[in-house]
């Protein structure tokens, strides 16, 4: 059995989300029924990031084992014409044995892109998320830098117990990029749509209508029903995962 | 009646063009659809470009004229609320008496997208077309090169006779930005089909299948034949459009 790394990116608008789901179309079911048409083997892929339906990828990490054999571009080519226009295979290599590329990351980046301009842009709408009032940047990045370190983020996603609610923000940082806001968070994993919840209450900060400094106690009362809403999904992008040198 | 001037920018794909047609969708009926409605009077546009079926417009010019009044941010704002996501009325503006969005241009400017990588791009498979063989950009700049200036373009687009099919150049430039190579193009007006022409012709001198010289030769030919194929339409922008600035 040898294992494989692979990178992607996709256009989230046409799939139920990463994971596969019985009669959905999802980027984890059409690559593996790819994989396993090429490899004529059936092949279960392993994904750092379980992305929400309509979440995108810039830098998706998959990672699969198998005894066949195969020339990578070659590879790589065949899911390309296989997987449709929405999915980019980027690369294929042989990494570690034992490489996971979701039990392995070391963190993960999302991007979220927020288009602040009082006019809709028709080539970004897909994207970025319109919000066309003025928003307080600076309080955001107040608010923002108040959810580094290690905490229980019940407040900001969900999980099923028995799991834990606690994760750890690497960096968070609030950007100005011509008319786009961009939030982009670092963390060792993320709550199901905790990237979404923490953007919903950071525009909530920015409007004006939560307080920067009360952030700190949201989290700390672990209800969703406290922060703000959770922006949609067609803003959102995975753009990188980080593994520990040695695995790669 | 006083004279109008309004900025726009539209994602072609689900328009035939901008031109009105019977029983079709396009940019300027839905547009006057929007305007007669909005003033309670029947509206006529007139565009500087006629973009064909699937061409967008980061800077389309239109104009109109009307005996109403209004307030342009009001109308702007209604405009956009009402004629959809893929079209953006970005200013409305009085201008003299007289100023003619398609007869008073100077020039128009427009780009043409190539993603030249191997692997295609989810995010930009709308706007820019998949080129995915290496193209030789200096034979490509050489090529463009011989385009500039006052020529009969019969070989690059087409016309109506009696109309003259002379246009003038005035600039041409292949750019290389990150894994797109854009094609840019500046004349006093353009025959139909005539950048994708240009850039279909460009594209086979950057495969080596035209030599850069020949460019004169297919000029003075006359003839549609000798120039390559058409480039598809989703990697066409208007960008923008000059006027002599005592109109504006």
């Amino acid at each position: 059995m040898a294992s494989y790394r692979m990178l992607l990116a996709y256009d989230g608008a046409p799939f139920r989300g990463f994971a596969r789901q019985p009669d959905q179309i999802t980027v984890q079911g059409t690559l593996e029924d790819a994989l396993s048409k090429v490899l004529s083997s059936e092949i279960k892929i392993s994904g750092a990031g379980r992305t929400d339906a309509g979440v995108h990828a810039l830098g998706q990490v998959v990672s699969f084992t198998t005894e066949k054999s195969f020339e990578s571009q070659e590879l790589l080519r065949r899911l390309n014409s296989i997987c449709g226009p929405e999915i980019a295979v980027l690369e294929i290599e042989r990494v570690s044995d034992g490489f996971d590329a979701r039990f392995s990351a070391a963190s993960r980046t999302y991007e979220y892109a927020i288009l602040t301009r009082e006019i809709h842009d028709p080539f970004s709408r897909h994207t970025a998320w319109h919000h066309p009032r003025p928003l307080d940047t600076q309080a955001m990045s107040k608010a923002a830098s108040q959810l580094l370190g290690e905490h229980d983020f019940s407040s900001f996603g969900r999980v099923e117990p028995p799991k834990s609610p606690v994760r750890r923000i690497e960096s968070i940082e609030v950007e100005i990029e011509g008319d786009l806001l961009i939030v982009r968070v670092t963390a060792n994993s993320f709550l199901q749509q905790m990237v979404r919840s923490i953007v919903g209450t950071l525009i909530a900060v920015g409007e004006g209508t939560i307080d920067a400094d009360r952030i700190g106690e949201i989290l700390e009362t672990r209800d969703r029903s406290a922060a703000g809403p959770v922006a949609p999904p067609h803003g959102l992008f995975l753009v990188s995962v980080d593994y520990p040198e040695e695995l790669l």
